[in-house]
C-alpha cells in the first residue's frame, strides 16, 4: 500500500502545485518559503537568521513554546502556559497564579518543580535511513513495526553521538522523515509573572475574541550547574515593536492540525460531529448556569466544568462557523479536486485517488454510528463523574485481565499511571451536583436515542431521568474512594460481586458501548492508512514546496500586522492600554473586566496610547501558544497568546480574511513591567539584551 | 361525526369510570367533587358555600384570577397580574410596578386605565338548547356556524334580560354548553403593590422552584359610581391560615388544559416538539448570554428576549421531565386503554375509535412536518425581528388582497389593529443584535437542515451564516418605520418594487413555509374534529363525573397543604421570613436575591418565624394566578402565584407525588403589610374585613 516518494517525484515540476493561499503554511525551517517572501515581501531568508531564530526558540513541556530575550538565560512564554508552574510554586500563603511574582533579584528566582524546555539546535533528513530499513511488501503493522525498530536505532546513535535529545519526526503523513536534536533545560527559575486577571483580562467573555488586551507573559531564567546561562542565540528586544502593515513571523511548536482532511471527513464535522457536540454542551452549559444562579456553593462547584464547557463550545462553534462558509470550503474542494485531477493524470498514483474512496466509504460508516457512539461509548448520556469511575472500575477488571496488547488502550500498562492517579483522585464528588448532570443527560439521551429505544429503557429502568439519576448517585458506593480500591485490586471478580446500580448500569450497556467503538476505531484506522497513502503521495507530486501538518516541532509561519472586517464594521490591527482601562470602564469594573489593584493605582503613570495587543495574519494553532513574533530583523515584537475566533478554521485550512493571531505588544511589556510592577531592571535587561 | 350525547348515556353508571388521581381535577361549580371530598376529607361541600366562594372570586382581565377580601370593595391578585396596569400608572418619576405602591388613604387610590374583573353570578345548563339548534346532518363547517348562531342568540337574550355580561362556554369539547353570567367592575383602583423584587424574589433561578419566598400579591379597590362597592360576598381573612395537611381549596379561572389529547400527540410533544424546541432555546440562551457578557449595552439590549428564552425553556424542561416519567405516561396511557376498551365495548361508540386513528394518522403527519416546519414557518432559522417584520409585509401584501375568510388567520380583519401595532412600533431594532441572532439561527437552519438542503443554499445565497445574516440586516430597509408604512399602504405591488434583501429573502422561502403550515394546520384540523368526536362520547359514557378540560371560567380544585421529596430529601410545605433572608444572605444579596431597602431596614421587626408561601397538592395552571386558597370554612388562606417545576405537566394530567401548587400564605401578608410597609389600616380591613 506505499506510495513509495520515488515513484511520482517526477512529476512535481511538471504539474502546477495547488497554490497556498498568502501567507499560508507552517514552514519547515529546513524548507522555509523563501519564494514567496521574496516576491510578496521583497525580503530574503538568509540562513543565519534562520539558524538565529531557530536556536533563540524553545519548546516548553509537552504544551507550548518560547524564546530566548536576554544573553543571560531569560526567557518568555505566555502566563497560561507558565501557569502550571505557578500554581505549583504557590503555597496557602503566595498565590503566585493569581497574584503575579517578581523576583527583584537574582536571589530571589525561584526554581520551578517540573519546568522543561528544549531547544532545537540542528535537524537532519533522515528518509532514505528510514525507508532502507522498512523493507517493500510488509503489511501496514509489520512496516509499522520495522520503522519504530530504525527510528529508535537513529535516535539512540543520534544521543550516544551528540548527548542531545533526538527525535525522529514524521511529516508528510510519512512522506519525510526528519532527525531532530535538542538541548534541554532542566533547571528553570520565575522571574516574573503578571496577575491572572492582568493576563486573562476579559476572560470567558473575550476569549477566542479581538480586540484584546492581555498581558500574557510569563518569564522564566534558564540555569545550569546553578548558574545562568549564556545562550548564543537570543532575540534582541525591537526598539518600536510591530507597526500596521509590517512584515514578521512567528517561530514556534504548532501542535497539530488536519490539513490533509478529505472532504467527506470535514463534511462529518461541519454537519454531524459538531453541530451534535455544540447541541450537548449548549445543553450542559444552559443547566450548569441555571443550577449554578441557584446558590454561590452551587456555582463553586459547577465552576470548573462550566469553564471547560464554555471554551470548547465557543470553540467548536468558531469551527462549524469556518467550515460553513462556502469561500473556505469551496478553496478546499477546489484544492482536493485538483489535486485528485493530478493523481487520475498518473497510472502510478491510482492507490491514492483509491484511498480517497476508501475513506469515503469509512466515514460513511462513522457518521452513521456517530450519535449512538457518542452518547453511549463518549458518555454524553451520562454525564457524570460517577458514572465515569463506575466505568473504569468495570472496564479495569475485564481488561486488566487480558494481554497487554489486547486491551482498550487506556489500560494498557504504559498509561496505569495516569489511570490510578484519575481512579484514586480524592478530588470531591458531589451527589447533588451529580444527579443535576446525571438526570440532564439521561433526559437528552432518551430524547436523542428515542424514548423507545431498548437501550434506553435499559438504562432508565422504568423510572424517569430524574428519578433514575437520583437513585443511580445516591446509592453508588464509588464516590468512596476505598470502595474504588478495594475493586481494583480484586479485578473483575470483585466488580462482579458487588452490587453496586452504577457498576450494573455501565455494564449494561457495556457491550453495545464497546461494539460502537469497534465500529468507529476500525474506520479510523482504515481512514489513518488511506491518509498516510494519500499524504505520501502528495508529498511524491509536491515535495517540500507545500508545508507539512503539524507536529509539535519547529516551525515558521509569516504574515502581516493586519486589521480586518466584522460585521460591515473595520476591526483595528492594534490595541492600547487607554482601550483596557475603556473597556474595564465599560464593564463598571465587574468580573472578569476588573483590574488588579496596582493597574488602577498606576493609571496615571502610564503612556495609554502604548501598543498592548495586536493581530497578524500568521498562520498558527494549538502549541503556538508563547512563540515569538520577530521582525525582519529576526528582534523580539511580540508573543503568540490567542487566535480570534475566525482562526479557530486553522486545524483544517488557512483563512487570511479573517483569521488572525494576537500577540502582546513589545512595547507594552515593557510599559507595564516599567509602570504597572516596577520591573525597572528587567526591562532594562529585556531592552539591552543583558542584566 | 357527532356523537350525540343521547347515543350512550345509557352507559353512563354501568362501566366504571377511570379513578381521577386523589385531589385531582379543575371542577365545575354546578358539578363539584361532593362525594370524593365526603369520602377521603370528611367534608360535605353545600351550596351555600360553593355560592358564597363563586360570588367572592374575580376573574382579572384576559389573563388571571382574583378575589374580594372585604366588604369594602378590596380585592387581591397577584403582583404579576397587576403589573400592566402598575405600568401603565408609572411615570417617569413614580415606577410603581418596580418600587411598590401603598394608598394611605381613600383619596391616594389611583383608577386604573384599563383594569376590568368579572364576578360570576349564575351559571345555567343551555345544552338542550345548543343542540336543539343544530340540526343532525350538518357537515362540520356548518354545524359550527348554527351553533354559533344558537349560542349568540342565548348570549344577547340573557344580557338583553339582566344587564348582565353572558358568555356560553363550551364544555367536555362540546358535550355541554354552560351559560355563565358575570357581573363586570370596570373601576379598579390601585390600593397596594410590594416592590417588584419582594413579589418575584429569586426571579429566574427560583421561578418554577420551591422553596420560594415571593410576595406576589396585589390589591385594588373595586369602585362604582365613584363610591367603593361593598359586595355581597367576600372572602374572610383567616385566622391562623393554613397549616401543614390541611385541607384547601383553590378557586379560580384556570386557562387551558390539554388531558385529553391522546397518546401519539402527547409522544410527539415528549419526543419531536419540545426536545427540538430546547435544542434551538437553549442555542439560542448560550448564544444571548455570551453576547450580553461582552457588554452592558449588549445585556440591556438582550434582556428582553433572554427572559423570554429561559422562562419558555424552564418550563419545557420541566414538561419534558413530566412526560418523560414513566408513573406518568404509563397512567395516561392507562386511561386510555381502558377508555378505548370502553368504547369498543358498544358498537353506538365506533365513530369515537375511529377518531383516535384518524388522530394517529394526523399526528404521524404532523410529526414529519415538524422540524421544517418549525425553522421555515414559524421562524425559528429567523431569529431576528427584522425577518419576522419582513415577512409580515410580505405576506400582508399578498394577504389583504384575499377576500376576509380566505386569508391566513394573523391578516383578518379582525387582527388588524393588532397586525398594525406590531408592525409600525418604534421599538428600537439593533442592528448589532439582529446580526448576532440571525447569524446564530442561520447556522442552526444550516445544520438541521443539512447545507445541501436547496433550501438552506437559497437562503444562505452563496455566502457563510454570519456574512449572509451581516448582509441581510445591515441592507433591509425594514427597521425604518416609514419604509413599512409606505410598503404595507402600497400593497404587493409596492412591497414587489422594494428590492429589500431581508424581503427577498422571505419570499424566496414563502412557497415552502406556506406549504408546510397548510400541512400542518389540515392535520390540526383532523385532529381538532376527531378530540371533539372522543370527548363528546366520553361525556356521553362519564357525564359530569369527570371534570372537563380548562376553559378560563371558575372551577374549584382541593388538595391539601403537603411537601413532597425531591433528589430523596424532603421538602417542607411552609417556608418563612427568616427562610427569605437566609436566602438573600446566602448569595449576598446579589440580583436577583436582593432585597428592596425597607425589608433590610425592617427585619429585626419582622416575627421571622411567620409563614410566607406554602404548597398544595391542588390542581392548577396558568390563569389560576391570583386564585384564592381558601380552608374548609371558606376563609381566605393564601393566594396561587405559581407552580414547582414538576407541575409543568398540568396540562396534559394531574400528578400529585411531587407537582404542588404555591401560594402566599395568608399570614404573612399580613405581616410584611403590617411591619415592612406599615400598612396598618389596609392590614386591619383584611382582617376584619371592613375599613
Amino acid at each position: 500500500m506505499n506510495v513509495r516518494p520515488n515513484l511520482c517525484l517526477a512529476a512535481a515540476c511538471l504539474l502546477a502545485c495547488a497554490p497556498a493561499r498568502a501567507e499560508e503554511g507552517m514552514w519547515l525551517f529546513t524548507d522555509p518559503p523563501r519564494a514567496q517572501l521574496k516576491t510578496a515581501h521583497r525580503f530574503e531568508l538568509t540562513q543565519a537568521w534562520l539558524d538565529h531564530v531557530m536556536k533563540s526558540c524553545v519548546r516548553v513541556d509537552d504544551e507550548g513554546s518560547g524564546s530566548f530575550v536576554s544573553g543571560d538565560g531569560l526567557l518568555i512564554t505566555n502566563h497560561h502556559v507558565g501557569l502550571d508552574s505557578l500554581q505549583k510554586l504557590s503555597t496557602a500563603g503566595k498565590n503566585y497564579a493569581r497574584d503575579g511574582f517578581l523576583a527583584r533579584t537574582p536571589a530571589e528566582e525561584i526554581k520551578c518543580v517540573d519546568l522543561e524546555v528544549d531547544v532545537l539546535q540542528s535537524i537532519e533528513d533522515v528518509t532514505a535511513r528510514v525507508n532502507a530499513g522498512v523493507p517493500a511488501g510488509l503489511d501496514e503493522g509489520a512496516a509499522a513495526a520495522a520503522r519504530r525498530k530504525v527510528t529508535s536505532g537513529i535516535e539512540k546513535e543520534s544521543r550516544d553521538r551528540t548527548g542531545l535529545r533526538s527525535e525522529v519526526v514524521t511529516l508528510y503523513q510519512g512522506g519525510a522523515y526528519h532527525l531532530y536534536r535538542y538541548h534541554r533545560y532542566t533547571d528553570l527559575r520565575l522571574v516574573f509573572a503578571p496577575e491572572q486577571q492582568a493576563a486573562f483580562f476579559g476572560g470567558d467573555p473575550d476569549n477566542f475574541e479581538y480586540p484584546r488586551y492581555d498581558l500574557d507573559i510569563c518569564l522564566f531564567r534558564a540555569y545550569e550547574n546553578g548558574q545562568p546561562v549564556h545562550p548564543e542565540h537570543f532575540l534582541k528586544w525591537s526598539k518600536s515593536g510591530a507597526g500596521d502593515g509590517e512584515l514578521v513571523f512567528v517561530a514556534g511548536h504548532p501542535g497539530t492540525t488536519d490539513r490533509l482532511l478529505t472532504m467527506p471527513e470535514i463534511e462529518f464535522m461541519r454537519d454531524i460531529r459538531f453541530p451534535l457536540q455544540l447541541d450537548i454542551l449548549k445543553r450542559w452549559e444552559v443547566a450548569l448556569t441555571a443550577w449554578s444562579a441557584r446558590s454561590d456553593e452551587n456555582a463553586r462547584r459547577a465552576k470548573d466544568d462550566l469553564f471547560g464547557i464554555q471554551n470548547t463550545r465557543k470553540a467548536r462553534d468558531g469551527e462549524v462557523a469556518a467550515l460553513q462558509d462556502p469561500r473556505f470550503m469551496g478553496a478546499r474542494q477546489a484544492a482536493e479536486d485538483n489535486f485528485k485531477a493530478r493523481l487520475a493524470a498518473r497510472p502510478d498514483c491510482a492507490a491514492a485517488l483509491a484511498a480517497y474512496s476508501r475513506i469515503a466509504i469509512a466515514q460513511g460508516i462513522t457518521s452513521r454510528t456517530y450519535p449512538r457512539y457518542r452518547y453511549l461509548e463518549l458518555g454524553s448520556g451520562f454525564f457524570s463523574d460517577t458514572f465515569a469511575i463506575a466505568r473504569e472500575l468495570l472496564r479495569a477488571g475485564d481488561e486488566r485481565a487480558k494481554p497487554n496488547g489486547d486491551r482498550l488502550k487506556e489500560y494498557a500498562d504504559a498509561r496505569r499511571e495516569e489511570l490510578e492517579l484519575e481512579l484514586f483522585s480524592d478530588k470531591p464528588i458531589y451527589a447533588d451536583y451529580e444527579i443535576v448532570k446525571l438526570a440532564d443527560s439521561l433526559t437528552d439521551l432518551a430524547a436523542r436515542l428515542g424514548f423507545g429505544d431498548p437501550t434506553v429503557q435499559k438504562v432508565l429502568a422504568g423510572k424517569s431521568p430524574r428519578d433514575r439519576a437520583a437513585e443511580l448517585i445516591l446509592h453508588t458506593q464509588v464516590r468512596d474512594v476505598s470502595f474504588r480500591h478495594r475493586l481494583y485490586d480484586g479485578g473483575a471478580a470483585a466488580v462482579a460481586a458487588a452490587p453496586d446500580p452504577m457498576i450494573e448500569l455501565a455494564r449494561s450497556i457495556d457491550d453495545e458501548a464497546r461494539a460502537l467503538r469497534k465500529t468507529v476505531e476500525a474506520q479510523d484506522e482504515v481512514k489513518r492508512q488511506a491518509q498516510a497513502v494519500i499524504g505520501r503521495a502528495r508529498f511524491a507530486l509536491d515535495g517540500t514546496s507545500s508545508y507539512p501538518d503539524a507536529t509539535f516541532t519547529l516551525r515558521l509561519s509569516y504574515g502581516t500586522v493586519k486589521g480586518y472586517e466584522e460585521n460591515g464594521a473595520p476591526v483595528a490591527p492594534i490595541t492600547d492600554f487607554a482601550g483596557l482601562y475603556r473597556r474595564s470602564d465599560d464593564h463598571h469594573g465587574r468580573e472578569p473586566f476588573n483590574l488588579p489593584p496596582r493597574w488602577i493605582a498606576k493609571k496615571a503613570e502610564l503612556d495609554l496610547s502604548t501598543p498592548l495587543n495586536f493581530v497578524t495574519t500568521c498562520d498558527i494553532i494549538g502549541g503556538n501558544s508563547g512563540s515569538p513574533t520577530v521582525n525582519r530583523a529576526g528582534e523580539f515584537v511580540g508573543i503568540i497568546f490567542d487566535g480570534n475566533i475566525q482562526s479557530l478554521s486553522a486545524d483544517f485550512g488557512y483563512d487570511d480574511i479573517q483569521s488572525r493571531a494576537l500577540s502582546v505588544h513589545s512595547a507594552g511589556i515593557i510599559e507595564a513591567l516599567r509602570k504597572v510592577f516596577g520591573a525597572e531592571s528587567l526591562a532594562d535587561e529585556l531592552v539591552s539584551g543583558h542584566r
